[in-house]
């Protein structure tokens, strides 16, 4: 009998009348299907957790907040099964550290380190859906951990590699992945399957429906990966390996990304080391920098900017004025005003003049390309936030993702 | 260095600002000892998780129903170590399980089997406080359960035993153990000490100061109780070993209890094994029976009666009327105004004549005895439910319990 990891996040689990809906859902499936299901804290639970949290503590203890957040799966799985039984079906819940998730000690951001799942597979075994915990697991300490953002979508997809599941249903409040936010494109098209590497550079280019960990987890272990509706019964996205009807299509899709902000460093004199001198002290005060340029050398002086998250902005430009002073810059300049746009698509590896279409399309509608970084699937440019929508729907256009039947 | 348990209730822990003046409470009996504290869940949140369990099954799954509820005794204890830390202090908290508490498989109400504690040892070697989450505990197999009512209590005075504390201190909403319910005997006093015999038949009479599980408890492990007001600095009732001088007095206290109905088999046939066959099925159904009484034959036939949790009456009703036809019985009544009145003294052991006492005040104030039942350090009646009050009164006034200083 087949397995399936099915995964339903905070919105999906908000309130009795949803758990409910959700379990009707699971039992749909149940039947010819060893079925585990995931789950996350009920809708803003864990929000209301982390204030308690911050009204005693500016700085929360790590160790103390995931005791905390632990609890709001484990209301959540013990509800479920509830609803299970309800139903007349066999069902056992679990927290992370009864499925056997462990994971290092490092507290509110643990990395797994391995699944043994025992517990999982005696339940199913006995016939039983097991409900279990998203998002948390325990150290070999037995100190209870929590995975970070994301958290519980990675839960789902290494229980799934773990026990070899067929498929890996992360059900959310989005009905899959687009050739760009529907929001700004109408005509934006749900696509049926995406590549693992493409749906990395998504979600790292700030599309939200999987995080990037998830990913990078199911192309590890080749756990296909099916995002749909928690409401609607259409199909959603497969997430899958690499096949070769994909590299027909150029660009997959566009993404936009408007949570990070420029901060440049001006007229620093170019000698070796300077780069790691700037990047060095950035990366000690855990601030995570995004794209980087750094200009031509011109009279010996260069221009060094590159992306932080907005919330880190002031934080960084304090920071960079004094490394600016010791390395001997002009000055240090930051700007919130900026959006990230990219095209995606396995394609472009067999593909050549992909970045000049995209500067081209830009370029007609008159938007100045203040950064660019590319990768092997992937080409960003910072433009002017107000242009940010602009821009997707230009490139949209001149990539031809309206089409109906490109990738199917 | 002494070690102290302290113990916390819901009420002393209902949200964030009550929270952090328990912290300062702690605070102050940190300094000179190791101190282990064992807290309930926040305020009303067990009721709410039950509400929410019973909206989606008329009889949770009592695993699932564990699982649910420990969720609430973990948010209290990771909030309660924050606001310790937050005051300079090093604390850890621990779930039942991480703290070694071991019971037997009875979901919702199970029995301590053993408590290893070596994790709370070690933060207290350590130097911090060690934070243990109350009414939970963990099966050999690795399952959450909970240890019914009273269950923190029991945690506390389980943990004392377990770490050889110097004192157990539970902290509630009234200050102590007192002669009688000072809302109906207004000149009622505080008690500073009372044996484990007489809390015991304090607590199943109907004082809601301290669960009779956790007495008895503290009686087999020779645990010193100190129960006091969360709300007040001053001292409360210390529960513990009886002392000579406690014979002196003949009656402690007197307790009331209104929870109770009294069922009736009117005319049985008095034949051996009646009795056996009357409760044996009353047992069978969960109904828990207080008092029993059967009066003296008188041509051929008897009277049997007893009392129950109001709550079971019409359950138990029912089945007696069943039970009564088969045994020949005339008819079956049942009355819910009924009060149980008592009076409770380890002094009685060596003192005659005090039930006859009673009896004597009671009548004095016009009110008629329906049942009587004694044990060694007690005399319980019970009367019709609106004397209840004036009982009390007569009682405590008979028995001079009001006077200044008669134990100390």
């Amino acid at each position: 009998m087949a397995l399936i990891v099915q995964k339903y996040g905070g919105s999906s689990v908000a309130d009795v009348a949803k758990i409910q809906s959700v379990a009707r859902r699971i039992a749909d499936s149940a039947p010819g299907h060893h079925v585990v299901v995931v789950v996350s804290a009920m809708g803003k639970t864990t929000d209301g957790l982390v204030s308690l949290a911050h009204q005693l503590a500016p700085v929360p203890d790590p160790r103390e907040m995931d005791m905390l957040l632990a609890t709001g799966e484990q209301v959540t799985i013990a509800l479920l099964a509830m609803a299970l039984q309800a139903l007349g079906f066999k069902a056992r819940s679990f927290t992370g550290a009864q499925a056997g998730l462990r994971t290092d000690r490092a507290h509110t951001k643990a990395r797994i380190a391995r699944i043994t799942a025992e517990r999982v597979r005696a339940a199913l075994d006995a016939g039983a859906i097991a409900v279990v915990a998203g998002f948390q697991g325990a150290s070999d300490e037995d100190e209870i951990t929590t995975l970070g953002r994301g958290g519980s979508d990675l839960t789902a997809v290494a229980l799934a590699a773990a026990l070899k599941a067929e498929l890996c249903e992360i059900y959310t409040d989005v009905d899959g992945v687009y050739t760009a936010d529907p929001n700004v494109v109408p005509e934006a098209r749900k696509l049926p399957r995406v590549a693992y590497d493409e749906m990395l550079e998504m979600a790292s280019l700030g599309a939200k429906v999987l995080q990037a960990r998830s990913v990078e987890f199911a192309k590890k272990y080749g756990v296909t990966v099916h995002v749909r509706s928690t409401f609607k019964p259409d199909a959603g996205t497969i997430v899958t390996r690499e096949e070769r009807a994909m590299e027909d299509v150029v660009v997959t899709g566009i993404t936009h990304d408007r949570s990070q902000a420029k901060i440049s460093l001006l007229r620093v004199p170019d000698r070796p080391g300077i780069a790691a001198q700037v990047f060095g002290a950035v990366g000690t005060k855990n601030i995570v920098v995004d794209m980087i340029v750094q200009n031509i050398s011109r009279d010996g002086y260069t221009d060094i900017s590159f992306t932080v998250p907005r919330g880190d902005v002031a934080r960084a430009h304090t920071l960079l004025d004094e490394i600016g002073r010791a390395v001997g810059a002009e000055k240090t300049v930051h700007d919130e005003r900026v959006a990230k746009v990219s095209i995606v698509g396995v394609g472009m590896r067999s593909h050549s003049g992909v970045a000049a279409r995209m500067f081209s399309a830009l370029s007609k509608e008159g938007i100045n390309i203040q950064m660019i970084s590319t990768s092997e699937i992937a080409v960003s440019c910072v433009i002017e936030d107000k242009y940010a929508e602009l821009a997707v729907r230009a490139l949209h256009d001149a990539f031809e993702l309206g089409r109906e039947g490109v990738r199917e």
